[in-house]
């Protein structure tokens, strides 16, 4: 890829997603980048302007002054190694983005849609090259969570997926190859298989609400951000790993799994449910909860660093 | 309850989780109790003496040479306040274990078993007094995750709940009531529910084992330490919290709820994905990780102690 130095990035939508993916490219080594903005909303730039500051932590924020906002979607692309979209997720919009897009572009420039579940492939059905579109879906919030899922389209040419790859590695980001196209991605389907039990249990009256949270937030929550679910049944299993664990005790992982709820989105469960959450958490401190998330993130990243220290170097 | 420089503990069964909470025991504020362990295993005491260091950190094991190793169940549980089980996953063996419990211990002794699956009221069958037994599930490993599970059979007294929740809450853990005998109870539900669709994922060829472990450690690992999945969601929905959430995105959580798989012990995914787990993980180093977990927990201790002293005094 061009020299870091002058990589130029430009973003089309200044929605929470836009601005969140701004604030992490603007703090973010190896340098910061030539940053662009479009949006079509009216007073663009006064928006960003005003709203791009509350995406840093007090006294962290760096100059947004030399974001470039541009006024029209040809000067926003024409000069860019990399175009990101995080507008409205709408198939159309998206597919005649991409197809004007496409005509103002470079013809190498990098082309990412943040949809959380529009697949490339269909994005893509209007434009003549489909080999440089896929899906960079963020966690919420992106300018905090290292996560990022690259779900290219059939058609998406291995060198642009390696490109993409390298480009968020460098930034000690986590971007993770889905290799099929699937509702919903990866990440948004664990974690809602999870909620359905959730769900389920408070609708069943087991636990509360704020009982489920505590829970999760005292077990699985800090387990699964050093090891992930394979890894710590593997570890469970002892010398016989995963398959140790299943032999051990597969018959209560089945007992729970036949007995698991299913609920639906509209089964009646929303009341009860919603209610409990607006009584114990009212408004959540968002500023909060990412300032504790950013000291949990830098803990492992440096034992992550020193991990990759510690290990022998490749000959 | 009793004053705690006096409090008698008995751990009833040496294995990892009986040891653990031996650690546990021996590493926690407010004072280090009398501490009585109890196993069948032939030279139990050996045993003990030689694999209880194993549970602290390099140069942290504090005098274990204090704890008493019993040679009869009556000599181990006649004085004891609290007695805990953590004897074999056996519902005949628990059941004699605590008719014999009842003959030797004192009339208000807590009884608590730290069983993953046989509720009390099945263990408490042969007992006369069935008010004092509860389950105090652990989450693995107990010496370090703050989760305990309370899970108390119908007949469980309300006063041994509050005094079991005060005596964890005392020492900093999270002891959370479950209100109603659930198979495997609510932490394991939650757990197996997002393992169930993570092998379908890697068994459909969506992704791999190490790369579904890369997306939770980089996502909802570190997301749900600091808020758990309702308060997540809730932040998610902006001012209109849950309901909010399911108002924008409702749709593509029903949809990932219709598309979830549904696998099921023995179905034949078993062979690729313990070779996957046994490839990329090999044996985990369980230390290591415990080391990382711990630092990690410190941090969440250090800022929920933040909290609560920030908090306006009741009065």
């Amino acid at each position: 890829m061009e020299s870091e130095r002058e990589l130029r990035i430009t973003l089309i939508g200044a929605g929470t997603i836009g601005l969140a993916f701004a604030a992490f490219h603007l703090s973010h080594l190896p340098a910061p980048p030539h940053l662009t903005i479009y949006d079509t909303r009216p007073n663009a730039e006064d928006y960003i302007r005003a709203n791009l500051p509350k995406f840093f932590p007090k006294a962290a924020t760096p100059p947004t002054s030399a974001v470039k906002i541009a006024t029209s979607l040809p000067e926003a692309v024409s000069n860019a190694h990399i175009i990101q979209e995080s507008g409205p997720e709408n198939l159309q919009i998206k597919q005649e983005l991409w197809a004007q897009v496409e005509k103002h572009a470079t013809k190498d420039a990098l082309l990412w849609s943040s949809t959380s579940g529009i697949p490339a492939s269909q994005q893509a059905a209007n434009m003549q090259d489909k080999t440089r579109l896929l899906v960079v879906h963020p966690y919420n919030p992106p300018h905090i969570m290292p996560l990022l899922e690259l779900v290219p389209s059939p058609a998406t040419s291995p060198a642009v997926i390696q490109r993409t790859q390298d480009f968020w590695r460098a930034r000690n980001r986590v971007p993770i190859h889905i290799h099929r196209e699937t509702t919903g991605f990866v990440a948004n389907r664990l974690a809602f298989a999870l909620l359905r039990e959730a769900i389920h249990l408070v609708d069943a009256g087991v636990v509360s609400v704020a009982e489920l949270d505590g829970i999760v937030e005292s077990s699985m929550g800090p387990r699964w951000a050093v090891a992930g679910p394979f890894k710590s049944y593997h570890a469970g299993g002892g010398p016989a790993g995963l398959e140790g664990f299943f032999g051990n005790i597969g018959e209560t992982v089945q007992a729970c799994w036949s007995d698991a709820g299913s609920v639906n989105v509209g089964d009646g469960w929303e009341d009860k449910v919603f209610a409990q959450a607006r009584e114990v958490y009212g408004t959540v401190d968002v500023a909060e909860r990412d300032r504790i998330t950013r000291r949990l993130l830098e803990v492992l990243e440096e034992e992550k660093g020193k991990k990759l220290s510690d290990a022998p170097l490749e000959s």
